[in-house]
């Protein structure tokens, strides 16, 4: 299975449009997917786009839209009426409905609301709507099947049959008591496999996960993944069955976090992409700059100090950039693995045996690097004392970059912060400097100037 | 819901190894969950992780054998016959028990197979061996519910029944013709709410998503996800149905991919972990650093073709690190923009396109900390050529370096190479000796040494 939108699709559908062919549009696009429809509203002009979601009906392109990027259906919405907005919101599923809500403008948001026809499905979606969207209670959908645990298998099928109407996915049947408190679940094997008249109480499982509305996302993700879970109910503070969140939903987020981690070490401050305008992409990437900006200068003034040196030792200063790599990628490399460790949670151990492992590596790397590095230059300079001093540089500076790349996420992450800050543009400019500061103070040790 | 390894829990179950108290230890683990018991297996010293396996059943412990890190269950299928892995396997399901089997060495593997029970099962899991890793047959599993289109809903339910006994979790139910060609599927919902006496050719969905066994896990991912579907059929290449592969295996793929294009570009040429040994993690960490050395070298070089300038202007050395981070940082960036783009499938437009972002995006962020470069060195060394020569140099700098991290991922992608590999070291280090050479270049236009 395959549909890709090729050059010649897109032409004819433009062509379509421009002529206005309605019928033949429509014929065209009924069986293909919402997602795919998304993309080629995506790929179309803004405004032939619109001429489609206008074009289709609202069952179809509610999908459309929830599949959109954030941007582009932002746009689209603003040339939508609140009431035609109501209508897409009508047909989808109260989580993504929620999700559409909360990124109208304030001012839209209640008349898009009140405008909702199905007054059950509102009341649903205002209640999402309370949540934080880093939250369990952010993720979940109203949209589940639950039984009664005094109800008997009979009407139980009854009621799912009831229930499943408004559920497009049948993931799991939460049984719950008469005050709604969840008590566990029941397997659909077991409701092929049991007589009618079995009361709920005597088949279903009494251990069932769930989360609470307030837990993070992450944790969530966490948990769905270490269970092997495609779907987990959300209890509210007494134990309440209030949602439930499935496993589609986590994949963005397990997602975005890896995501977010990547965007951190390549120094972006914010989640852009690459079609975002040039003024967003700037205020990702200018901070870090501006910070390895701040490292340069630093780094100029300290080698500033030993100008002195410079008559002698000019050779000294062709190496400053090396060093300054080294102590950058190192860090990188190490920072890297703590971060992807902690990320996983799979770091085990104290933290000084962490450095201490580091600092065996180091020592085995730097090793290698130096010993390649003294033969190099002391074949281009014929000076044992310069290669010596350049080359133990190297060594100490490798050393000292590995454990600063290994010690300060370790460190954030004990203090509560994001060690994923860590990587990237911040570890490599203080590498740079203390890397240029060690190097100039072993060779003034070793050379003498 | 939460399971957390304290060190007292801990203690007590190594005091309770330790003292044989293996009636405890059963009643004490009875309720935990086989991840979580996995965990525990990790956390304790090998040969007390070997004595929880050997004691629990294998129902248990075959799960948590399927879920330890691939290191520690090396280890601990050293420690066991042929006859107690295959014990384990005969509990798995086909996809997991394939996956073991898979890492076994060589001699040992038809072992185990000839000591399967289940010859069935052992057919099956022969059958996913012959795939690749990273195809959908590699991922897939035998275990899945079908009917036949010519059946009515009664003998459906009935099949289902007994399918279903193998079976962990009824995902969807697929309908295939009298030569197991798979023709749709059959929702739940309908089943339930069909008489008994319709046939199924009359209720079925003819449509259904299905990819083949030597579609490559990417590109799964890529489908379940767009698609958010929980599981998806493969077929081989005349269509018959083969297997089935489900969203939790495909997180796995997505996770992977996510953290291999971040290990790249932190400089790690194989996927390590901080529990790796020191040799693994110096396999991967050295040829990076081999590569920053000789770029390094590569740039000292360079300088020293402009060491007449030193006497006169020696200011232009010390800046040379920042010139170098700077053309690093901004690499960085735009690379990793790319490349995510890429991965998720989003870049729109040409090439050239992109590059005349970049270089408008270049334009921008170079003019801002151009200026602020030139303010800082004019006030420090009052000399307004130099500050003239290092802030236009910057400028050069930076919108080259953001034209070659945009071009170079773009490029190898479009020969079909993983346009990660451009990220990090590779594009830090070509960078900094561009970032150098026009550096220099510049300065002795400006102040003609």
């Amino acid at each position: 299975m395959s549909f890709e939108i090729t050059k010649e699709y897109l032409e004819e559908i433009q062509q379509l449009i421009a002529s206005k062919s309605n019928e033949h549009i429509l014929n065209l696009l009924d069986e293909v997917h919402y997602a795919d429809i998304a993309e080629l509203v995506e790929e179309l002009n803004f405004n032939d786009g619109l001429y489609l979601i206008k074009l289709l009906d609202s069952e179809k392109t509610s999908d459309v839209i929830a599949e959109l990027d954030e941007d582009d259906r932002e746009k689209i919405l603003k040339e939508l009426s609140a009431k035609e907005i109501a209508e897409e919101i009508d047909e989808l599923d109260t989580d993504d409905a929620a999700d559409i809500i909360a990124e109208l403008p304030e001012e839209q948001k209640e008349e898009v609301i009140s405008h909702l026809e199905d007054v059950e499905h509102a009341k649903e979606i205002v209640e999402l709507l309370r949540y934080d969207d880093d939250t369990a209670g952010g993720l979940m959908a109203k949209e589940l099947v639950k039984v009664n645990e005094n109800w008997n298998v009979l009407t139980c099928v009854k009621e799912m049959r009831a229930q499943a109407e408004e559920v497009t996915r049948v993931h799991s049947i939460y049984v719950v008591d008469d005050n709604d408190i969840l008590k566990g679940r029941l397997s659909l094997k077991d409701l092929l496999t049991t007589s009618t008249k079995t009361a709920i109480k005597d088949v279903f499982i009494k251990k069932v996960d769930s989360v609470t509305v307030n837990e993070e996302d992450e944790e969530v993700a966490r948990i769905m993944q270490k269970y092997d879970l495609e779907a987990i109910p959300v209890v509210d503070e007494i134990g309440r069955l209030v949602g439930r969140i499935t496993i589609d939903d986590i994949v963005d987020v397990i997602k975005e976090e890896a995501e977010k981690d990547y965007q951190m070490a390549a120094g972006l401050v914010e989640d852009v992409e690459a079609d975002d305008t040039i003024w967003e992409l700037t205020r990702a990437r200018l901070p870090w700059l501006f910070l390895g900006l701040l490292g340069g200068v630093g780094a100029a003034r300290i080698m500033g100090l030993f100008e002195g040196a410079l008559e002698d030792n000019a050779i000294l200063f062709m190496f400053t950039p090396l060093i300054a790599a080294m102590a950058g990628n190192v860090g990188v490399q190490s920072s890297a693995i703590i971060v992807q460790g902690l990320a996983n949670d799979n770091l085990k151990g104290s933290i000084s045996n962490r450095l201490l492992k580091e600092f065996s590596l180091a020592l085995v790397n730097g090793a290698v690097l130096a010993v390649v590095l003294f033969a190099f230059t002391w074949i281009w300079q014929s000076d044992f004392n310069t290669a010596l001093a350049i080359s133990i540089s190297l060594f100490a500076v490798i050393i000292v970059a590995g454990i600063i790349g290994t010690f300060i996420p370790l460190f954030l992450d004990k203090r509560g912060i994001d060690p994923a800050i860590a990587t990237g543009p911040f570890i490599t400019t203080s590498n740079d400097i203390f890397g240029i500061l060690i190097y100039f103070w072993i060779a003034k040790l070793i050379l003498g100037f």
